[in-house]
């Protein structure tokens, strides 16, 4: 017998983004975000949710464009900055230490510390309440080499940062089983 | 100087989702899925992206209405047989002895299993190219009271399941620190 939590806003794992935009004076800033995933296949889009009043709410529709930035576990106090501090107080890449990169493709900032990143073009926005979702079409994702193997990312060397409905970020723990193959013998 | 992998659905963590509904003969039905995440907070809801070939996809559109139950890693067996197959071909309880237990809610089953669910109304649906992202309200959330302490759900008793896009799946490692608490110092 499960006991009601009510309506409530649970859901994990959870994401933790970095979501890279140009404020209106062209200033790099970064919003911490969790809700968010991917949202289609082709084309490849990936979803973020943040609030109207946000600057990056603002700052992504001028723009049409953002970024999202994976941070690795070493940067939880950034990150966990980022998400309690607005932009148009703070200047976040200086105060987190971290070095804003122009991207080629869009007219969005991402963070070179974080070891694989994604360019996304604006292609639609639904406002769902508290909430906007914008979907941005993936232009490219980028990885540091010493994150890549020979099958393409490996979890084991980014360490990515997990968070729970808990309020706390948890590192990834022991591999669980392949894909697409460990439940094959049911059949 | 990061290397570039191309317009790829990278995205992580990313998560493990049992979404449960009922087919046009009333066939408790569960699909894997790892596109989804919350979407706003007010009134809250999740989304989740689904194919429209898949019969998930029909069968949430027939009742408006869906589940997503959150698997353990125990379950990853059953999780990864429920991702390779379709309804259509399998009844999947059955084949991952699982449990349906039908929602007071809304007109869709849950995995008695999994130790946390979600029920969820059909608000709307985005057709984004290949999938359609479904945002649902959610009506409840349900919890075993094994998983939950003085402050709700305790990801440590719970053992979620995480994907991650090399296709594989991991359970939750190290606590890594506390949201909103662990950046202040950079204040």
């Amino acid at each position: 017998m499960k006991k009601s939590l009510g309506r409530k806003t649970i859901a994990y794992p959870l994401p933790v983004y970095l979501v890279g935009s140009y404020d209106e004076n062209g200033q790099a800033n970064i919003m911490t975000a969790a809700w968010g995933g991917v949202v289609c296949s082709e084309p490849a889009a990936l979803g973020v949710s943040v609030r109207a009043s946000r600057l990056t709410h603002s700052s992504i529709l001028k723009n049409k464009a953002f970024t999202i930035s994976f941070p690795s576990a070493k940067l939880v106090k950034a990150v966990d900055f980022a998400g309690l501090v607005s932009g148009s107080n703070y200047d976040k890449f200086e105060k987190c230490s971290l070095k804003a990169i122009k991207s080629d493709l869009v007219a969005a900032p991402y963070v070179a510390q974080c070891p694989v990143v994604a360019e996304l073009s604006l292609v639609n926005r639904f406002d769902l309440g508290s909430h906007t979702l914008f979907i941005g079409q993936v232009e490219d994702v980028k990885a540091d080499e010493e994150v890549l193997g020979p099958n393409g990312l490996e979890a084991e060397k980014i360490d990515p940062l997990i968070y729970f409905p808990s309020q706390k970020y948890f590192r990834l723990g022991d591999f669980a089983g392949q894909a697409f193959s460990i439940g094959l013998s049911r059949k």
